[in-house]
C-alpha cells in the first residue's frame, strides 16, 4: 500500500559525484508512482529534471513520511540528528561500500524501494543521545547524537583530567585523551577504535569508553540506557577540551560547565529490507569469515 | 523487625581456618536473639558450641529466610548456584579482602547484621545463567552459573573451532581458546581477563567474549539478557573442549551435542548494607583512584 | 650457479592431497637439471615416478643443501624445528593461501626455483628458541621452537599461578591461563591472539606475553634476545600445566621442575624471492589496506 | 673518589614548592664537600643562601660533570632533551612518588649522593629520538625526544589519515588519532595508554603504536632502533596535525612536509644507586604484586 508513503524526502551526501545519478533515478521512479518527492537543496541543485521540489530541513521533517538517505553512514548520521528524531523513518542507500546503517545497494534500490512502498520492510528503532553543556542540565541547550558524544582533548599534546559520574554517583577520576559515551549504534564507530565491545542495537544501554587512559585499570563500562552520565573537567582543563556529537559538531566548554549525557526522549526509525541481519552486516564489515584466518 | 529473618543459614568457605571464629561469633550473636541458626555440615563440624544445627543444602534452601556466606566471592558463587536461585537472599561476609560480592567486613559484621535484621539493608537482584549441553536444548539438563559459562579448549595446546549463534542467527565461526558467556556479575571475573567491558549489575544483558581468538577482528559482544546463545563445535574439536560454570564445575561435550546458554528463570537476591555503592567497590577492587597515576 | 644447490630435499605437508602434484612437478623439474632430489618418506610414498629418493629426517639434514617445504606455515615450523637449525636453508611453497613463512605461490614456483638456483634470492636468518624443563637448566634436555614456547593451563577450568624471572631477576607473579615466550617470528602467531605487538623478524628480542592474566596491569614485555626467561610454577599447579613448542609438541612438568627458555644457539635460514617485503606480507595477511575501512 | 664529580649542576622542577628545601639541602651538602654547585636560574631564585651559582642551560651542560634533577619524570625528560644528550650523566631525585626515571627518594638522597660521589652507582645508557619535519630529512631541524615523538590530530574531532614507512618501505595507511614512535623508555608512557608493550630499556628498538586506529587489525610494531620511521600525512590533514616530543613541545606540519624519526646520535646517561632493579620499579609503578588480585 503505497499510500503509506505518499511524500518522500531524499537527502544526498554533499559533494559526492555519485549522488546525482542515483537521486535522479530514485526521483524519477517515485514520480512515476505519483509520489511527491522533496530533495534537500544542495542535492536538488545537482538534478536536471524538474519533477521534484527543493526542500529545507524543517520542511523535509514536517512533510515527508519517509526519508531516503543516499550516501554513507556519515550522511545518515547527519540526517538522523537533524531530521529524524521523532520524525519520518529513514532508508539508507549506500553509494560506496556497505555501511552499518546504509544497507541498501544502488544495484537493487528500485526493487527494494518498491517492496518498501508495498509494506515489505523491517522497521528498527534506534535511540539517540542528548548532550548538554552547562552548570546544570536544566540550563543547557541539548544537542543530539546518534552514535556518540565525545569529550576530546583539544589543542594540546597533553591529557585532560576529569571526573565521571553515573546517575549522580562518582565513578572515577581519570587523566586521558577524553571519554566516549556511545549508543549501541555507536559501538561500531569511534568506541570500537578505543577497544569498546559491540552492543546489539536493540539494547537499552550506554557504552562509556575512556580514550587512551593514563592508567592500566580503566575499562569500557556498559550501563542502563536510562542512566545519566556527567563529566566534570578538573582545573583549567576545560580550556583544552571540546565535546563533539558523532564527530560532526564541536562545542567548547566554559569554566564551571559540566557535560551531561542521557538518552534523547525521541528515537529514530530505520527501515531495512526484509531479512535484515545485524550479524551478517557485522561479518561483512568486520571481516568475520566462515573460516577464520590469521 | 527481626521476625523477617527468623531462621538464618550460614555457609562457610571450606578449608579456611578463619571460618571457625567468625561463624562462632555469628551463631552466638544470632542465638542470643532467638533466631534459629543452621550451618552447613562442613562448617558445623568446626564449631564447638551447640546452639545451632547442621543442615544439608536442600534444607538450608527450604528452611532459611536468609543465608550468610562467610568466605570469598568463590564461596558465594557456589552458594548462589546451589542454594539461592529462587531461594533465600544472601549476605556475604569477606574473610579476606573485600570481594565484588562479599562486601561485609568481619570487623563490623555484627553491627551490619543487626541493621539487616532491623530491615536496614539494600536488596539487589542478580540473574543466573543456565547452560545446557545436548543435541537440542530440550533434552539437556540445565546447570546454573552466577558469573559465567565458559567453553574451554581442554587437553590440547591447539585452538578449537566453533560457531556461535545468538537467537538462532549465525554470528561467526572462530578458532580460539574458547568462549565466555557472562552475566553482568561475571564481567568483573574471567571476562575481564579477556578484555571484556564492565557491565552494571542491573543490566539485563549477556556478555559474549572470545578467549584468545585467532583473528584480529573479534570483539566482546553485549546482547539482551533474553537472548539465547548457542555454540556448535566444529569437527572433532568436542574431544578437546569442556564447559565450566563459574570455573567451578566441568562438563564434557559429546559428538553431536551443542552448548545452549540463556538466562536462568530464577534470580538470586543479594543483601547489602545501606549506602552500598557499586562504583565504590569497583574503585577499591580495580585500583581506580582519585588521582590516576601510572 | 646451480652448483650451489646440488642436492635438494623436499618436505610435504602430511595428509594434504595437493602435495602430490606439486611435489611431482618440483621433483621432475629438478631432476631435469641433474639435481639430486630427496623426499621425506611420507611424501615419497605419494609419488609415482621414480626419479627421487626417500630420505629420513637426519639424512635430509645431512645431505641436502636446500630444503623445499610444500604446505603451510605449520609444515615449515615442523621442518624448522627438526631439520633446519644449523642445517640447510628453507624455501617455502604455500599450498593454500599465502603464509607468513611459506611465501612462494605454486603458480610461479618453477620460475622462482630457477631463479633461486641461479643465486637470485634473499636469505634471511631467523633464530629459534630452546626450552628446557628441569630443576636446573643444565639437567634438562632442550627442545626447539621456531615461533613460541608456551606454558598452558592443562586439564583445568581454573588459572595457574607462576612466577617469571628474566636474567635471574624476579619480574612478577601472576595467575593466568599461561605464558607465551615468542621469537619475532612468533609475534604473528599465538602471541598476536593474546594482544602482543608485531616484532620485526630481524630483531634480536624475545616477546613475553601473559595469557588471560587475572590482573589488569599485566602487559606484553619485550626483552633482549640474549635474555633467559625462567618460569616457576607455584604450589601444585604444575599438575595443571603443560609446555608446548609451536603448539605442536607437548611436555608435562614434574614437581620441582622449572621452565627455562632462551635463544637457541643455532639459527635457521629462510630463502625468499628477490624483492621480498615483510610489510607487504603483513598487509596481505592482516588485511591492512591502502584505505582503512571499518 | 669525589674528584670524579667536582662540578655538579642541579635542575629543579619549576613551580614546585618542595624544590626549595630539597635543593637547599643538596647544595649545602655538596658545598661542604668543596664541590662547585650550579643551579638553574629559576630554582636558584628560590634559594636563600649564597653558596651556589645560577647557571644557564648551556653552561650547566658544559661545566658540570653530573646533573641532579629534582622533581618528577617530566622534569627529567625536559633536562634530558635540553642538557644531557652527549652531556653529563643525570641523577633523579623524586619529589613526589617514585618515578620510572627519578628513583632516588629525598629521604635518603644525601646518603645516595655520598655513595655516588664515592663511585658506588650504576650507570645506564638510554637513547633519544630525533624528529625532523620537512620535505626531506636533510632539510629539517632535528628535535630531541626522550620518551616519544607523537603525531596527534589537532583541532579536530575527526581522525587524520597518513601513511607510515619504515626504512623506506611502505608499512600501511591508516586513519586514526595519530601515531606514537617511542623509545624503550617511552614504552611506560603514552604508548602504554595506547596498548603498547613494555620494552626493556636496554633494547635497541623503536616502538610504533597507532592511536585509536579506525581498523581492528592495527597493532603496535617493534622494529630495530636503527630504523627510520617516516610519516606522510594524506591530503589536507596536515592542517589538523601536530607533532609533539615527550608531550612537552609541539610543532606544526606544513603542506608537503613529512615527519622523519630516528635514533638520536647521542645518548644520555642515567645514574642509579647500586642494586637498581628495572622490574622492581615496574612492579611498584604498575601495581604488580606478589599475589595478583582482581
Amino acid at each position: 500500500m503505497s499510500e503509506q508513503f505518499s511524500s518522500i524526502g531524499i537527502v544526498g551526501k554533499p559533494g559526492d559525484s555519485r549522488v546525482k545519478s542515483t537521486v535522479t533515478a530514485l526521483a524519477k521512479h517515485l514520480a512515476a508512482r505519483s509520489i511527491e518527492v522533496r530533495v534537500d537543496p544542495r542535492t536538488h541543485a545537482l538534478l536536471e529534471s524538474g519533477g521534484c521540489q527543493s526542500c529545507e530541513t524543517d520542511e523535509l521533517r514536517e512533510r515527508c513520511d519517509l526519508l531516503i538517505v543516499v550516501g554513507g553512514d556519515g550522511t545518515l548520521l547527519g540526517a538522523a540528528r537533524t531530521l529524524a528524531a521523532g520524525g519520518p523513518p529513514l532508508l539508507g542507500i549506500n553509494l560506496g561500500r556497505l555501511g552499518f546503517l546504509v544497507d541498501v545497494s544502488p544495484d537493487n534500490m528500485l526493487e527494494t524501494l518498491d517492496r518498501t512502498l508495498a509494506g515489505e520492510y523491517e522497521q528498527e528503532s534506534r535511540f539517540l543521545l542528548q548532550a548538554r553543556i552547562g552548570e546544570t542540565p536544566e540550563q543547557a541547550e541539548p544537542s543530539a547524537a546518534f552514535n556518540d558524544v565525545v569529550l576530546h582533548k583539544w589543542n594540546t599534546g597533553r591529557m585532560v583530567e576529569f571526573e565521571t559520574y553515573i546517575d549522580g554517583r562518582f565513578v572515577n577520576a581519570q587523566r586521558s585523551d577524553g571519554l566516549i559515551v556511545s549508543t549501541p549504534s555507536g559501538s561500531t564507530a569511534y568506541a570500537l577504535s578505543n577497544g569498546g565491545p559491540l552492543l546489539h542495537p536493540s539494547l537499552n544501554a550506554l557504552l562509556v569508553v575512556p580514550i587512551c587512559p593514563h592508567t592500566m585499570s580503566n575499562r569500557p563500562i556498559v550501563v542502563s540506557g536510562d542512566s545519566q552520565v556527567e563529566v566534570r573537567i578538573c582545573g583549567d582543563d576545560y580550556l583544552h577540551s571540546r565535546v563533539s556529537c558523532d564527530g560532526q559538531t564541536n562545542f567548547p566548554i566554559a569554566a564551571g560547565q559540566h557535560l551531561f549525557i542521557q538518552r534523547h526522549h525521541q528515537s529514530i526509525r530505520l527501515l531495512h529490507p526484509l531479512g535484515h541481519d545485524h550479524y551478517k552486516i557485522l561479518r561483512a564489515k568486520l571481516g568475520w569469515g566462515g573460516h577464520p584466518s590469521l
